[in-house]
């Protein structure tokens, strides 16, 4: 991280910090390693995050949008750099969970061999820090006038809108809640709506309630 | 090494080699290990080679040809297919000797933070692995094998979806139709939903119709 200009380290429910090792392998990094964030849960570090962005080794079998290293930095270096942005990495051995990645807005893929991939974490994070300061450095940030949804007004619109499509009996044994809710998280974290355009959604939601049982 | 497609291995005068520790750490690409060629000196090994490039963390004082990695691996990739590529990384604790990089043809650096950079060399090999890679095979476009939603069905959408939200009252003073339909046409345009996806809302939409007045 310190090599390639990252320095905010966020850690969710990590096994054992503060560690020794991990002190006495940051040589010269340490001081990322002592400032880190350490969180109960995901949804906690994310706070304030105004684009999630989750690390996949594989495809993911519900339509996310996936990007590869390349296309994800190119889009952090053009979103706003009074923007906050969160590369949320698994662990070593299972990556990230499937309720994980439905906090993310986009998927991030690294490039790599069809027929054995097999990165490690640490790896994938070097080549993501990588390709994030060779761009930082070649690109210049867009300024967008518009303010977009972040992740805590997305989750709370997320969580209304499972509440009105219960509300009018929507989900069905055909229509699984979870599976459909992942694939509307997909949808609209994909369109990255603005604030404004949130609350247009949110205005219909709320308008959709008066018509109770 | 094989994630990024990488297969031949040359190992200089190595410390321990076979090793049980690296055969056990390689799990899943130990054929590139086991297939490794070990050589006494640097010579030996780029005999036949056609370009032989250095990694190099800092700057040397002697004028070499440094390019980032960036650069390198654009140049390895417009290089003649039939022609064989050496890159050569020195050891963990000192890189290469300048006796060594005198047998280099041109030197690459990885760009990282001017103020601290000490990429071990497993890192650095990762960059580079993932670097020519990107550049050796043109960046796939996104998984677009799912069928965007047409002209036809986004405007049977947006029909459908006035005449939902003038049957919930939602367009009033306020809130005129012709400026929220915009907003709103311009939210789902942006998105550009998979008809899939368009299936979905459609089936919330037709879930509200039943609540009438």
């Amino acid at each position: 991280m310190k090599n390639m200009s990252l320095r905010q380290l966020y850690l969710v429910n990590p096994q054992g910090y503060p560690s020794a090792v991990a002190t006495a392998r940051a040589s010269g990094a340490d001081d990322i390693l002592s400032a880190a964030v350490v969180c109960k849960t995901l949804e906690e570090a994310l706070q304030g995050v105004d684009l999630v962005i989750g690390a996949s080794a594989r495809q993911r079998s519900v339509k996310w949008q996936q990007n590869d290293v390349l296309q994800t930095c190119e889009k952090i270096a053009k979103f706003g750099s009074n923007k906050t942005v969160a590369v949320v990495f698994g662990t070593e051995k299972s990556g990230l969970t499937n309720a994980e990645l439905d906090l993310c807005q986009a998927l991030m893929t690294i490039p790599g061999n069809p027929d054995y991939f097999s990165l490690n974490v640490a790896a994938a994070i070097q080549v993501f820090a990588y390709q994030n300061f060779v761009f930082k450095h070649q690109i210049q940030p867009q300024n967008s006038s518009n303010q977009l949804a972040n992740f805590d007004e997305l989750e709370s619109f997320y969580k209304h809108l499972a509440q009105v499509l219960e509300h009018i009996d929507y989900f069905e044994e055909k229509r699984p809640k979870a599976l459909l809710m992942r694939r509307l998280r997909r949808f609209f974290g994909r369109a990255a709506p603005e604030a404004q355009e949130l609350a247009i959604l949110r205005g219909i939601l709320r308008n959709i309630k008066p018509f109770a049982k």
